[in-house]
């Protein structure tokens, strides 16, 4: 039926007649339509390709069940083979299809089956295109729908690019930090509440902050793993299971479990999985979340780091490359300015993938494409920005203990703990008239005649709590001999 | 020191000096200077009541446990019974200042010092204004800072809505949708997949993707709970506790829990908790998933209700009130579109509340107002969204049997049930005849010789399983006679 | 038909039957419906006023028009001095729907033709409730639908209140940035990209960008109008106009051009106008847009203002009221944070605007009443914020020239005056070794053996030019002598 | 200096030393160490070829202006002809560095001066490495910074997208929507308001809303151009212009202008133009606008086209593929999917860049790169999409007249016709009643005693202005003989 008529070119059929596809590709003939219909966006816009590498699990892991229920094992074992190849990446470019096509991402699943059933008639001595003795539709696709298989491979490339880029980036930020959170533990420095002077408190604490974020970020997204955890598979065309066996909805889903070593189970309620994306949504909800969280980070650090001489200058960045093509010397926090970028490009997709999961109708959500390259954009994004920017910057921050010190010296914020002695109005007094007139806090109470002399020295100004539950303390007094200042507890 | 002078004004007096009050308000000098500062948006801006009441909670609790520390009885009870008076709502009037305030919320927290020091005042037999013997500061304010008291009200009042207004709601409209998953678990109707006519399932079927999104939502709401139940309160200023006792975050913890019947603790870490909100943006992004959810199902609700005569009219929804001020008769699914327009604005909220919360600086997150008042504007609008929607529309849903079964009989997916016959390509093309001419899909299968009339009778068309796990299954088998048609299996 | 049968209590009627009205409002049946069936979001969540007011002007245009077609002229006065009592204020009270009502807006159309004729009834000496003489379908409603009229009201709202709220806050806004730009315009700072330091300008420069900022922003919402003043009454039901006669549109266009001083003009296209709301979208996206200026100016400034001690502290703030509950004398950038605010807020409304915008099936946008309520709150929120902004903020902020000197002088990039000497790659050498060495770009170049005093004291090193084309130039020399440092231009 | 010290490498330096670099390309030391240290999401996120370009533009631009205040004639045409030939795109894989660099993307600048440089020293027969004659920095970059140049680069590249992907797409959607407007300007059909049936329209004015849209869509677009068509380029690293010359910014706008054809001028305030970017934000704004546009149009159109036997059918979309891997014969409305798959996709960039255009601090913007990023993918995803949507879908939009005319009969709208005979409450009853008991209004009327059947017969109803101004006018008269129906006016 399908022959090589024009010079690198192969015919193809499906229910719509025959079409021209390139002879070195597997593709056939529903892919070649698909690209020919949606000039969308070029070679950047293609299907993201863990999308086809989990089309391609599942779809080595329908046939090992579909075996079982009498596919016929040299064809069972040729499409095996064959998803294997696809998805040890040696076919990618074998997958030309937008993201920008069909919302069910039927064609990217038809591109699967046209690409693994030639591939395996190939392995099998038949004709390429021929579907015989491999057809895309019977065979690779057996017991399967679009409906059901699009949305099993989105849960699957989720999962997968969840445990192997995000994760991983974010323990290693979060290890980084917890590093300098003890490494820090000992730097007494200003507080700055509204960007104003405030209390102090020690730089590891700061980092502290900083560290527990990362961690909760970490725990929230193992949070939103369940649900997608569960798949689709086995709902098939709405929901129902027509034209599968029963039974193969939990076979197919431990079969993928065995193959990514990830405990995929299937969906409990397969109308919701197909018609719905909130598992998905959801988990967009907190890699939101752990944008928020680095964008207050990485914003925090590049403004300590603010300088070298004109800024805040209390942390010394790495310096990795030249910062400017005309200032000279010039180095920039930029390890922070490109994870800023990704937190503000992961918020928007979250935008994006709540519209999307919000426009389905009925037995099917068609804003599947969409949904899961942003997803999987964001998840990538996340993970590589955590660990480039913990590589090189977090792991080499030092501290500008002189900055820090000096700094710190100037502030009039510790007259908070006369508080307790000659109450709030009165010790806001003190402040303000030190402020006004440069002097030091002794001088302002004293001439106010809110106190003498003796009294601010000798009184308990109370100890600092400079500590974290999670790790040792340290403990500091108030002091005021001459101006108040912090100094070790004994 | 402040006294009544000029006709229904009081005198009170801050750092800043002395400045007039209204004479029939608790408020005092700090909340007044707010009041004129931040001339934005009028009454419809003001901090939304939860917060107030939440804050008194706090003011109560405070209390009790500063009691223990040294402040004096009299004192102590009487800011319990001025705070017990507050969150009854006895004086919402009192708290007039608005959201577009300071972002560390310190004006909302003086308001509510102020007027519960003025009216202890008052049940003391003091002078109101006098800041004697209760000042606002120094006793209602005791141990703690506007930093660390306002992100507790924050998530208190998160915590108290979400049980008392989101929750109930959600589970009204799960249980609704439930039984209307039992009651229509016998109507067979065309499903719908890229709004085209698709293989069939029960009404019941579809109703249960809908309640399942539904239950996954409370399931999502009650996952975010934990972080929100972890309270700053204790690291005042910055963090570090200054001019706390040891073991006050705690005790205030308890306190709060005991008061609200919430399981309230104190946060691990308290630089995290005044710093950044992420715990909020989180709970956010679960109510931002709800709101996806919703929009499906009542977008689907009103398409399948669409009509009477000229939609889709498979639903027949409640009639409530007149549809249009010219066209008599008309009535419309505006339950339906109340809540999609919540969802709306819970979708919106949710890009302010994660803008907000990735804006904080060093060791305070000062967008603390914006981020608590959209938070509960969307809880509550889903609650009580989700409780009309349920009482006003979902429990009132009847089936237009007659017309499902009408439409049903029109498909031709059933064709589908077909594939493992005579293959997809050939099921294809008899179904494209069928529609193109007008005819059974048996004639056209026969006319194109794919089989003959006796197979076409005879073949097990397999089952549907019209059915879902979680109830009672019902069985179908496809059968075709002169036309594909589903009967109840035996 | 309609009596006061229970006490308090006034029976109205509709298509649905009798039901309780409370006797001291005007409202009638359809209002009472809709108030009982939207149960959601409490007092706060009212439709805005300005859209009630809109609506009456409105239904004066409409009675005015149809009085020459023919309604009965003791009608129509009657409900023109009703109207005008509407849009007087005085009964606000009379309007308790809640925004979340059907998505027409068709209740308060309801909700005002209501008001307006029981009301009219009541001048003219009738029984209100008894639709006699005035009713609210036939004679106040007279030619309009609610798909026409609801719309129309939005566009009036928005414009009124983009010229009475917006416009002259950010006017306001762009004088004071102007007066600054000009008063700073003689203050040489350092410059800071990637808020590193950077070559200097002035603080008039930098507040130039502020001012063009505000100028532009001023411009953008000015452009987005003339969509918003066509106007879609004389539309009806779906856009063909039934039920109105020819030139109806027209005419009540010039009329409400008339009564609000606004160049309304009727829609070209009724069909968009009624199914579509992106002239308020677009009106949205340059909100979005000034609040992502303001984000970055108010920000900028807190930034500047930062201290007193212990940040930047180039710009002293005006001090408005105390900032903290817990440390004394702290003044914080309330004005600032407020502003931000406020932005958050503007940026998330235009996400639920845009979802909104986009969600019109058919022949109507059912979205109406969430639509004009975000946009309306993000005008109000943005001119009340920028006024407030400017009057307690901007207009009292003062330059710290001994602070802006003093690290001006701390800065090492002045260098970038030598790249046209010594090429960039020595230049970066030397400001690399100056800032290593803490020594001065000479020392460094010299030892660097890079140039000779002499040639360091001698080069031109150009100029500065400081300046804006906008208002009068400065121009600076960079000289050598010890140090870099910037002379006046001679 | 620079030599192939190693098999396929080549060493290159800057001001933090040597590097290897890949022999066979031109990128030097800049590019490669970006390269390294932001190994962020691989290949699919580099930086937009059209910036690259732009870039490219801007170089030969500065040459040429550069060449008559001094650089070398033979340098000059070196570099201008190198730039033509990055231009051309035939250097796209010397540009390996990706969005998420340095915000201000001054590696990217640097990396077109690398490659531009060490192109045009082969072309002038030097070492490649050498920056002999051609120095990155000191001529390519000549009078410029990155900190004008990215965002000249950035303002090139979305003008030069929008009028030649944008404009033309929209514009051939708008000709394709107008086409049908007037195609099917004689087809009466139901209109639907709530998703309900209301009076009726044509079908060409139900598209006449689509066309006016997209009109106005194309307006707003380059309503938002004029800004964008100011450039930086002159402001150098903070807006003063230090290390240029008087006139350049003005000279090479101008220049820019003539190499794109493009109406470019310089910007009149740098400042502004290098902090902020909101002239981008705008345009985004306008893009969204658009996109919530389409999203409404293509969404009216997969719904019209549901069925084709079970849904509303108004519409024949063409059939461009297989629909279904498990349904045979089943077609789907993907152009519609794909088209709002896109809408969302830039709704939610919109979001992205507003977050990111209000991240700027002081002098510079630096999320520079991913607001480029996402505006030239949203202008390439609705141009490209809005081109594949006229061609694979509007253009063969066909009306199924039959099912059209079949469903208008149904309906009972009709008797908003009857409203100024009987008034609204009166006709509402006949309308209920007709509805519940399955009669004609004429019946139900009668045996309301509303009316004899004389009077329904005789009384003029009315003319429905099916029309349009912009095009020819269809007059039809409601006619009630045994059912109200619509016939052509005479």
């Amino acid at each position: 039926m399908s022959t090589i008529t024009k010079k690198g070119v192969r015919v193809e059929s499906d229910s719509f007649g025959n079409i021209d596809c390139p002879a070195d590709k597997y593709w056939g003939a529903q892919t070649q339509r698909s690209f020919t219909n949606f000039e969308i966006g070029g070679d950047n816009e293609r299907m993201p390709i863990p999308v086809i590498h989990a089309m391609a699990v599942l779809k080595k892991a329908a046939a090992v069940v579909n075996m079982t229920y009498g596919l016929d094992q040299k064809v069972g074992n040729a499409i095996i083979q064959a998803a294997d190849e696809v998805v040890s990446g040696k076919y990618d470019s074998h997958f030309p299809l937008v993201i920008w096509q069909t919302g069910s991402g039927t064609q990217t699943n038809m591109n699967v089956n046209e690409v693994i059933s030639n591939r395996a008639i190939e392995i099998l001595g038949g004709v390429v295109g021929s579907k015989k003795p491999v057809h895309p539709n019977d065979h690779v696709n057996m017991s399967q729908s679009s409906n059901d298989s699009f949305p099993t491979a989105m849960h699957i490339a989720a999962v997968v690019e969840v445990q192997k880029v995000l994760l991983p980036g974010l323990r290693s930020l979060h290890k980084a930090l917890l590093d300098k959170q003890k490494a820090f533990s000992h730097i007494i420095k200003i507080g700055r509440t509204h960007l104003q002077d405030a209390t102090p408190l020690t730089l590891g604490q700061e980092f502290s902050g900083y560290a527990t974020q990362v961690e909760y970020a970490i725990e929230r997204i193992n949070q939103s793993l369940p649900r997608v955890l569960k798949l689709a598979q086995g709902g098939t065309a709405v929901g129902t299971g027509l034209n599968t066996r029963a039974g193969f909805d939990s076979r197919v889903a431990a079969e993928i479990a065995k193959i990514t070593g990830q405990p995929f189970e299937t969906a409990s309620n397969k109308f919701e999985a197909l018609a719905a994306h909130d598992a998905l949504v959801q988990l967009s909800g907190s890699l939101n979340t752990t944008a928020v969280s680095l964008m207050k980070v990485a914003n925090d650090i590049r403004l300590l780091g603010s300088g070298p001489r004109c800024g805040l200058g209390e942390l010394l960045l790495p310096e990795n490359e030249p910062g400017s093509s005309i200032m000279p010397g010039k180095v920039n926090p930029t390890q922070c300015e490109s994870l800023t970028m990704v937190c503000s490009q992961v918020i928007g997709n979250h935008t994006t993938v709540s519209i999307a999961g919000s426009n389905g109708h009925f037995e099917l959500n068609v804003f599947k494409p969409v949904i899961i390259s942003n997803v999987l954009q964001s998840i990538r994004l996340l993970g590589d920005g955590a660990a480039s920017f913990t590589k090189n910057c977090v792991v080499g921050i030092e501290a500008n203990e002189k900055k820090i010190t000096q700094i710190m010296n100037e502030s009039l914020m510790l007259v908070t703990a006369l508080n307790s002695h000659i109450g709030y109005d009165n010790a806001a007094k003190a402040a303000k008239k030190a402020h006004k007139e440069g002097t030091s806090l002794k001088e302002a109470a004293v001439s106010l005649g809110l106190l003498n002399e003796k009294q601010f020295n000798e009184w308990d100004l109370g100890t600092l709590r400079l500590a974290h539950t999670n790790f040792s303390i340290f403990t500091y007094r108030v002091q005021c001999v001459s101006r108040m200042e912090i100094i070790p507890h004994t």
